[in-house]
């Protein structure tokens, strides 16, 4: 049994719709021409904050009760969580702090710094990250806010798909990134919210194909420290996403950098929306031939546009 | 009297709906933030083809006869109504031919390739580009699809407009970049089709500021050869566009290249849209402290979305 059930995506949209952006859904005849299927692009890109995220940190935050939420909400965050958080905390009117690993995206920090968190530098991998927040914890007495492994966080970030399915009716498929599993998590149960039956597959850059090997195990795999463009997707596959993707997704595909960049540029140079390379991940499983859905109409969510236009990757 | 009413734009909307995008609005509550105003976009940049200008190629090429159609229609354009007329062209199957000067964007005319016109080169500057397209038609006998001078085009730029007010029911302005004139025309139409008073003001890079000085002067100005890096807006205000802005149009104002790129820029950053120089240059009004519309509800067009990835002016 999971502790994060389809009802509660339903119930995360209504607590948030109001504070995000019903984000639209846009198509491209040109893309659709070149993979055979008939593709439809939620645009969590031009989500508020800029990503998915805010999704998750704002059913979360608004989930807490007054007395947690008066002690403040802390997060450890590669980047796109920590503006979140600190977006729906200033909503809120608590305060945020974020534990940002050193080698983080400038442009990430900056906005969570902008949206109002405290930010907390630490060295980077794993350990330093949960460390630095325990200490910050413990320090501040704050809520937790987990990117991924928490049950507000994953029901909020299924609302995108829920709306996609809403947006666009006959959908076959749904494609979306994987890095800790909150968005992949989310949009399984939202798929299975509605009567229809939507397949709902997790792209991954082979570099850091920890949910690919847990899935294909059964056992959750520790991730490697190869690194990759997509720098939204450097986390590991968290426990509770682990469980919830098992059962309800159909199956996680991976892609190399290369193909990532292609198809980060075709989304620019086609649909004129501007993605960071973890959005551009799902697509390129379609564009390297890693996955075949020809003939059917695909949902593809763009996660986030947070990049640094001073340094594109190509 | 005009020969084109308000009503001529609801119909081309009624003829062209099917076939082109229903494009979304997006806000930024940081950029509003910034210029004290609350401003609704119009995202021409996600149109098909990548710009507006497929709404006029369209209404025009769709209200050809089929006896005239036979014939295939020829222009001449800086880039994005080349690639418009020929999108047009092949959804009604006809050949399109476009006169296109040899300093024009390299981007826009691939694009006009692409969608299968015949491209005819020629010399810079309006004589050159006049005198190839006369040589052209002579030749072939196509029909002309004028870039703005033609009401068939101008009732369907205007569509953005209409749609926008339908989409945004408190609007106080419109702004729209000013080249040629038909957009400016057109949305000047579509804002008196409702029954609302909706100010309509165009912006123009005051490095070709012929717009600007012809209404102020009430006579239709020669061009300036200065260039700007809005590339969109280089050719002058047309006879038919002029009358319809004498009387249909609130204000022109004008901003600098430097204004431009910064609003360009801006937008880039915090909407996650890639827009065309073009499309930045009404928003420049307001960032630079040309026009003041704090308070009030704005739409604006974001013209296009055609820019070479690789020479980004920043």
């Amino acid at each position: 049994m999971c502790d994060v059930q389809p009802v509660d995506v339903e119930r995360a949209l209504a607590r948030i719709r109001k504070r995000v952006h019903h984000t639209p859904v846009v198509t491209c005849t040109g893309i659709d021409a070149l993979v055979g299927a008939r593709l439809h692009f939620k645009c969590e890109n031009l989500q508020k904050t800029g990503s998915f995220k805010i999704r998750g940190a704002c059913n979360a935050i608004f989930s807490l009760d007054d007395r947690d939420a008066s002690r403040g909400v802390a997060a450890h965050s590669s980047g796109n969580h920590a503006a979140a958080l600190a977006q729906a905390a200033a909503w809120r009117g608590i305060p945020a702090s974020v534990v940002v690993p050193e080698d983080a995206s400038c442009v990430k920090r900056a906005a969570a710094e902008h949206y109002g968190a405290v930010i907390i530098p630490c060295g980077t991998g794993q350990t330093a990250r949960e460390q630095a927040l325990d200490d910050l914890i413990l320090r501040t007495g704050a809520v937790e806010v987990h990117p991924h492994d928490d049950p507000n966080v994953i029901a909020g970030q299924g609302t995108a798909v829920l709306e996609l399915c809403e947006q666009v009716e006959d959908l076959d498929a749904v494609l979306v990134p994987v890095g800790g599993g909150g968005l992949l998590s989310g949009s399984a149960l939202a798929a299975r919210s509605g009567s229809g039956r939507i397949s709902v597959i997790g792209v991954e850059p082979e570099r850091v194909d920890d949910a690919a090997r847990s899935v294909r195990t059964g056992v959750r795999q520790p991730p490697t420290d190869a690194g990759s463009i997509a720098d939204g997707l450097l986390t590991s596959l968290g426990e509770l996403p682990f469980r919830i993707i098992r059962s309800g997704v159909d199956d996680i595909v991976t892609v190399s950098e290369t193909d990532i960049v292609r198809a980060m540029r075709l989304i620019w140079e086609r649909t004129k929306l501007i993605v960071e390379p973890s959005s551009a991940v799902p697509l390129a499983a379609l564009t390297s031939g890693a996955l075949d859905l020809r003939g059917r109409s695909v949902g593809i969510v763009l996660s986030g546009g947070n990049v640094d236009l001073d340094h594109l990757p190509w």
